[in-house]
């Protein structure tokens, strides 16, 4: 935990402090705060108390996701189109509990909806920097927030599942304690909220969720006049690995002359691995990769087939 | 350098040992092996003799480009269409020059060929670890062969430029001593050619080439019957930072409805921010990231928009 600030504001997750149809830049600030100013949000889960430690992937059925249910938005004074907001990521903190799943409806089953038909769902408990999996398997945990916004200048309700050159649904998981996002700004006072936080992700996050989990973040909101950006940008260390450290990885590639479907094809061949070497279901695999494998672009320029590979740590699993 | 190895073969540079039209399933071996060999393969660079130390920008007009120059095939004994040729990488040795660089073809300017009108080229002295960039910039140096591949089943002569399911022009930096390959085989002997090594490059390789370099290359060929494998897989212990270890890093954000357009914006964005805060011409800048700047798929899921960001190590810059 970063040391050397002090809570000025604190954001409980009451209906009061959350909005959940979507980004809207006529919404209600819930707070107006000073530029610098340190907040503590505390986030529902993406699944907004849908699942508790006893729920199956019978209970998926149930469900119904009418937004991801974001903490704001804060009015940062000063904040003006074509300015920086400036979000320094100061600390998380978990409950203890979180969940990835993959439910019918196909957008929501993820990057291989046609293979898997039925749902699927893993309940995590958090401890001790692990989420726990089958088998032993242990993912550690570098939280971050999913989500991370300001509203944009379109008038009216967008949807929080796509992210924007605003920010939002970024999954970018190495924005972890001590990273700062920046973030153009499109009206007066930013608008800024955040939730949707995960105790861990892979890169690409293929089943369409991380280990969702509700959690407090801390973090300094600043309004700075540069540099110009377009889209979103950060400062981070990581982690870069499940240790923070080189170590044995398991890669699987796609070859194909679209990105997407070399990204799958790599998938695809992991989730194949991890069945069939590591004796998981398939529905195991999937959520597992969506948790914890990485996907990294090797090369997007030898026309015209593209090279992605998926990236499995050892470390995940008991010694 | 792994130990415990005695080289059984060496494969020099000359014509004899080199094929350079393509990838060919009817040309003849130049040398058989049993499985389990460990051949050393002197690799010409992909430019194969175009630069010097003194080349320049100016030089590339001259340049011809048939086809990347290979070394092999090497007939393995006993491989047969289905099983799977494991590639153990045991050693690199570069010859202390590379280059990187982008040409005006429009295919040959790499991911943005819109944005560079002008060839651009720089010669890196290769030294203690590092290839030298300008401005003091250093990037460590974690040789791999940018290609190796067995031979396609499909008859005829095919290009050496696209990577295929039995691999060629896979640019996954990870291939560092050490690492093990896995390639499909599909004819008899599997007809193992190498090539194309890179002393360094980011993933995404995004200007077309990495740090081009000559090099000896040491491997051990392995015939195996399993896994039952459809694309390249591999073992590896990264560098996965370029000081191997979690690192402060800038990140730039492209948020878009192709996966390829958020490559792009990214990789814009990581240009405008060495050229405005760090002092590279936008030519050298273009260079750099293709040598150490790493994309991620951060999440393929939030649809219609995918995030991909663009990873700079600050570690790359003088104190």
């Amino acid at each position: 935990m970063p040391a050397g600030y002090e809570t000025d504001y604190r954001l409980d997750d009451s209906a009061a402090n959350v909005h959940i149809g979507g980004w809207d830049n006529s919404l209600d600030p819930v707070r107006t705060v000073e530029s610098g100013a340190v907040v503590e949000f505390e986030c529902r889960g993406a699944p907004d108390g849908a699942f508790d430690r006893d729920s199956t992937a019978e209970d998926i059925g149930a469900m119904s996701f009418e937004g991801h249910p974001l903490t704001g938005p804060v009015h940062v004074e000063g904040a003006q189109p074509g300015d920086v907001l400036e979000i320094e990521l100061l600390d998380f903190e978990h409950k203890g509990f979180g969940v990835t799943y993959f439910y019918p409806a196909a957008a929501s089953k993820g990057l291989l909806p046609a293979e898997f038909d039925e749902p699927g769902l893993h309940i995590w408990e958090l401890d001790d920097g692990v989420g726990r999996f089958v088998d032993g398997i242990e993912v550690p945990l570098d939280p971050f927030p999913g989500i991370a916004g300001v509203a944009p200048a379109e008038d009216g309700e967008h949807s929080t599942t796509p992210p924007r050159r605003v920010g939002g649904n970024l999954d970018i998981k190495h924005l972890t304690a001590g990273s700062t996002l920046y973030l153009p700004v499109e009206v007066a006072g930013a608008l800024f909220s955040i939730g949707d936080c995960h105790g861990a992700q892979g890169d690409g996050e293929v089943c369409v969720t991380g280990i969702e989990a509700p959690m407090f973040v801390t973090a300094r909101l600043s309004v700075r006049s540069n540099p110009d950006i377009d889209q979103p940008r950060f400062e981070t260390t990581g982690p870069f690995s499940p240790t923070g450290a080189d170590e044995p990885v398991y890669g699987t590639t796609g070859v194909a002359d679209s990105l997407m479907e070399a990204t799958k094809l790599a998938v695809e061949q992991m989730i194949d691995h991890l069945h069939e070497h590591r004796g998981l279901t398939r529905t195991e695999a999937y959520l597992l990769c969506s948790a914890a494998v990485d996907l990294k672009i090797n090369q997007v320029v030898n026309h015209p087939t593209w090279t992605v590979s998926a990236y499995l740590s050892e470390s995940l699993f008991p010694g």
